[in-house]
């Protein structure tokens, strides 16, 4: 199948985002058979001036539902950043991966040269939709699911980089 | 342009692979100003069972390298895995984006169901050149890159999400 604007992006984020759930799911069997409260995870870091657990999980969402919103020129969901609980974190990275396959691939795909608006801190940036998935949203994405992966290991979760990548033969995609 | 299996593959890995040399420049200069053995960096891990910074900017361009070579159909140059400083790691990223920069273009485009097998520990693996792409090189690149700077940044190194992304305005591939 030839590589597209769609393929590229929304079955990465399913894919990736049902990956760091199974990790939550093995974050909270950590913490109960070693008896802590999940809440250490929300708030921990890799250094004191990077984001948290809840914000990297935040973020990694976020990065795919504005993605799928911006491409297909569409209004994306709000989510209100109030996780305070590993499970609503859970829900809301479901609520994510609903989203993102709610949009038509139709809409996504063909969107290469698309002009593409991204707000940032020191001014609104206009990419061509390609140059925004790769430059942009794709090493976005895989930062803060790289770095939720990252906090759970120093903390001690036991997953292994088969666990970061999920199954090779499945792909919602094909 | 049309996202295509090079446009996805070698712009992404030369921009990352250039960030990182910026961050191993500003590792070196944060080691002078405080005082510390660059070796430092070298050995240090997220957790003691994951790779240290030296396999990860290893494996980061191996990720690369094979994808490369994989996609193209042809044999990747051997890089010794002896590097000892981050001098040796700095050249090690810039002989695979030299490598990753000299395979032609036309010779990864067009490879989207190119039937590629991987190695893996569990038995070898066969994936349609964009599933390959897609859910296998880029992932796993983007991790090695993602924990490069995180170990960096739980070291002290100051780094912020312009050095992680780079400038967005400059794209090699169009």
């Amino acid at each position: 199948m030839t590589l597209s604007m769609h393929s590229a992006s929304v079955p990465v984020f399913v894919r990736m985002l049902g990956n760091v759930t199974s990790w939550l799911d093995k974050a909270e069997a950590h913490a109960a058979q070693k008896k802590f409260d999940t809440a250490v995870y929300l708030s921990s870091r890799l250094a004191p001036d990077m984001l948290s657990f809840t914000q990297q999980v935040q973020i990694a969402c976020d990065a795919a539902k504005f993605c799928v919103a911006r491409l297909a020129g569409v209004e994306s969901p709000k989510f209100a950043d109030d996780e305070t609980t590993l499970a609503a974190l859970r829900d809301r990275v479901a609520r994510t991966v609903a989203y993102v396959q709610s949009v038509a691939p139709a809409s996504i795909d063909g969107t290469d040269d698309k002009e593409i608006t991204v707000p940032r801190r020191d001014g609104a940036i206009t990419l061509p939709g390609d140059v925004y998935l790769r430059q942009f949203v794709l090493p976005n994405f895989y930062f803060h699911v790289t770095t939720v992966y990252a906090l759970l290991r120093h903390n001690g979760v036991p997953l292994g980089k088969g666990d970061y990548l999920g199954s090779l033969q499945a792909d919602p995609a094909r």
